[in-house]
């Protein structure tokens, strides 16, 4: 039996999940629902799906099973809410709310309604990470000790996405503080961060910063440090390394081709695949079949809500440690 | 306009085809033949594709615009033919025939009904050898003088595949031939192969080689040299260098993920993909929208007929070659 | 003319100095001292030098124009100031003293004197980081923005050392603040350093860590993030990596051979060079070579005293962040 | 105690061992002969030594154990048996002849005077080379099968080395038949090559080509392939790999350098390391070590006159095969 799914928002984001969903034997998408008419037909001529009048319309359909909420951050939190109350099972893109108290209160309501409740932290269906993270497991470096994460955007945002953002860390960094708990396994207990303004100046003016750093440690000492970028002319950076007692393992970045080319000024590899949703399009096409699996067998995601909120309280920490120029206890996470 | 496809065998590559046809959006599989009813059924209840009664039920259809010809290749010939009488648009998996007069007369019959032929050299369309192809027609090694290809396959195939193969430079380096061909741009007047039998003995005793090379050399002297072996306990190894006159353009073997492990018995990197059905899974596809879109389009594919012919010419005079112990002409092309 | 040289200390350090003096034309060893009488006679035995009954019997020898100070760091100073005294030229090993006062004393009465004093910060002459600094400055990656240094020891050095070390940051770290300063060639304003015991609980009963990392800024707010490990089961791991307006440029860790080797598990490459002695052998042969070009060209030496001052400077922010769990200026540089 | 070295010939490879020997403790460079009196008094100045006025003189000298033979090949014969007959230990440079009766002739003369000879295949020396070869006879890969060789040259010789070389097979690939000998620890009985004049129509015109390959095979059937080019934009090429029964090893070329540069344009290595004098110091080095400790211990040196003459039977039918058109017998070697 195929789950049938409804998708919030028909932008980049809501595209790409609806490109991967056609993709799946097992899944379908059957509505749709943007505000904005053209993004909408795109999907509905590209897929045959129907395009929902309302939110409401969408969610009272009782044939659909599932829905994916890729809508603005600002209506994150209401979205999953509705659905939860309408029964459906919910994939939610990050962050749930820009504000954690917000973000809490809509994890209430999930928990009480019962609803399976996944969020969209597409790195960890990568395979290059999951191989990463399957092979920690095994043993193959020990115990892991320090995780160094690098993340580099090719390029900054426009302005608007910059200013509704919520900054660097919960908008960008926030994948990289969900990497490195899903590696560990164990919470963060307190986080350093630093940053700076080197790529454009309107990011300062906008008070963020478009390049940082993050050190945190768990209760067992064990330390992670991440570096961030909103500039990379060589394509799109991810890159992780474990260091434990017994070896390491790193994730280096794919290149888009396997061709060398080597002359008189050397030996030349292919520029990093760019944008993100090309870098991570198995990736995505991963989650929602992981998201539909667990929604067939009735079994709870991963990652689910909390992660959604773990990464959520890293990222407001971090940002706190930046305005206070010392390290900062994660709240709630000093056991 | 979507193009209607049959498919005449449901084994290793069938499956592989049918799959790929299922992911293009301008291509439907509507029926499929195959004398073994198990191999057939599977297809038609995963594709939900018609199961042909025979060959002539299926050409007979006239709603279907290509055939896709995936049967052992002692039916090729007669296939093609059949097709090309039918009106069809033809992809043939090389060889055309293990004869070579046989092979020259089915091309006959094509050329004569005007048929649209396209042969199943995956490697063409793979993008790591596209993009070597197109950086050398870009002049970025300057003019090629000397190409050397080494394949291994993970291991030997069964006795009986050996026995029904026509010898591996039918069999296996005819795809090499074809890539010299194909980075090239030139035909190759002199062949010298060399053969042993060192992975198995039972293939020696079939008359065979399971290592093998052969140096080739156009009008014009530039060199190709390429190796095989049956045998790569590491994976499968497909790999190309070209030098030329202002440079060296290299595809190395792509790894499923870029791990590197490092603990005390060094740096570790993946064992390679294999089998080839995986290796080139996105080439297959490539290979068959390329088909798809040449019969839309209405304009002759490549590689076609004639590319099939020259790799059988070069793999018949390296058996040859291999025979007298010396280099041999390559029958039609001392120009 | 050649360099005629004095050495203190017949350790490790001052062995691998011996032979490499014993390689260069211009260079001449003629006098060893230290307490040991069987470390002297082995440099007396293998490079036919004299051994010197005391420090001052040494530094009184008129024909002996350079010093190179190579004994237990708490003599340090002493040693350079009773050198200046003596009109030599100076090359002395990190740290000049533990004591950021005691270090600023001895390098003022090196001020007064005049005396040419170079400090022995060897990494500045590795080939791999030379070529970097001379490619940053050329402008490749264009202005520089962070710098991402990784230092892994392959294991904890004996609890003796580690008791007189001065602690990870002024042991071990200080060569890495040393590297940023020289790669930047700025000053940094702020540090902040975190850091466990995760490899020897010996090492904490000690008052140090084993593994730690540092975040540095400048005051127009480049950023530098340093790992450290006591621990690396893959040999003596050494990267630095910087990222500019422009791009990226890094130095891997080279590996003892260049070869790889492939079967059913993977593809294997060497574990690193170890110890750093082997690893950092060229760089210290070039180091005494441009300290003695130095001294024949009476031009001043780089790295000098005031660069051991500010890495140790860095060091003692690093560590009092550490205590403090905060930020911390690094002193005097507030600018 | 020191071994008392001459050497004939001040040249390029005459200073070059030169140089090794001043590295060398247990080596002392005392008398050079050159019919040029600049080459001469080049090395007598850096390095102190004597300059005979005749090769006569040289060999009369009765403190000199062992003489260096770097003088043009058309010398080596008789300089190797003067040698002999004066009882001194020779280390030649390849080949011992271009003609293979003399060269027979030559080792004749060895043979009855008992004198100790080694041939200057440098490669055998090189730590990477060394590295496979060690790990081969370790069992790491199995039986051996296939070995793939790829050696460049940055650029052609000038007209005048071509036209006294003998040709691109006993100038260049002797080198490479050494090192298949090297590995395999096997001799060929059979040979095929091909070769074009691509790089320069000059080499044409001498009779000689600048692109070869040749493929040999021994009498149980292991294949090794080789290419040759005088023409390589990205530097010096120097490439092995060795296919077995149970995995792949393989010699990459080291870069000078361990930096990478990432840009808009991609990812950028080194060009490599050239000329070989630069490429092969270290081997030279270990070469010259190894002479002397056969020397020393009164022990067969390797690799030794025969090696020499293997190497030359090699590329003697080699050159008979590219004329002849077909693969040819190695001679003597039919068992």
């Amino acid at each position: 039996m195929s789950i049938r799914i409804g998708l919030f928002g028909a932008g980049r984001i809501g595209r790409t999940h609806a490109k991967a969903v056609s993709t799946i034997p097992g899944a379908e998408l059957v509505a749709v629902y943007d505000p904005d008419p053209q993004a909408t037909s795109f999907l509905v001529n590209r897929y045959g799906t129907e395009a929902a009048s309302e939110t409401d319309q969408l969610l009272a359909n009782p044939s659909i099973d599932a829905v994916l909420i890729c809508t603005p951050t600002d209506s994150h939190a209401a979205l999953v809410e509705a659905a939860a109350h309408a029964g459906k099972a919910i994939l939610c893109e990050k962050p749930i709310d820009l504000d954690l108290g917000r973000a809490r209160a809509c994890l209430q309501v999930v928990a009480e309604r019962g609803a399976t409740m996944a969020i969209g932290f597409q790195r960890r269906f990568d395979r290059h990470f999951r191989a990463l993270k399957q092979r920690i497991e095994a043993g193959e470096i020990g115990d892991p000790e320090l995780v160094q994460i690098t993340s580099r955007d090719p390029g900054p945002p426009p302005q608007d996405y910059v200013l509704r953002s919520g900054g660097l860390f919960r908008d960008m960094m926030i994948h990289d503080f969900d990497m490195a708990r899903f590696i560990l396994g164990k919470e963060f207990v307190r986080v350093a961060a630093a940053g700076s303004v080197l790529v454009q100046s309107r990011i300062g003016e906008a008070g963020d910063v478009d390049t940082a750093s993050a050190t945190l440690a768990t209760a067992d000492e064990r330390l992670c440090v991440i570096t961030n970028s909103r500039r990379a002319t060589y394509g799109y950076d991810q890159r992780v390394e474990v260091h434990g007692s017994k070896g390491m393992i790193a994730v280096g970045n794919p290149h888009p081709t396997a061709v060398t080319l080597a002359d008189a000024s050397g030996f030349r590899a292919d520029r990093l695949v760019d944008p993100f949703m090309e870098r991570y399009a198995d990736a995505y096409r991963a989650e929602i079949e992981a998201f539909c699996d667990s929604v067939s067998a009735g079994k709870p995601p991963s990652p689910d809500g909390n992660d959604g909120l773990q990464a959520l309280l890293l990222a407001d920490a971090a940002a706190r440690s930046l305005r206070e120029g010392q390290s900062v206890a994660v709240e709630g996470n000093v056991r």
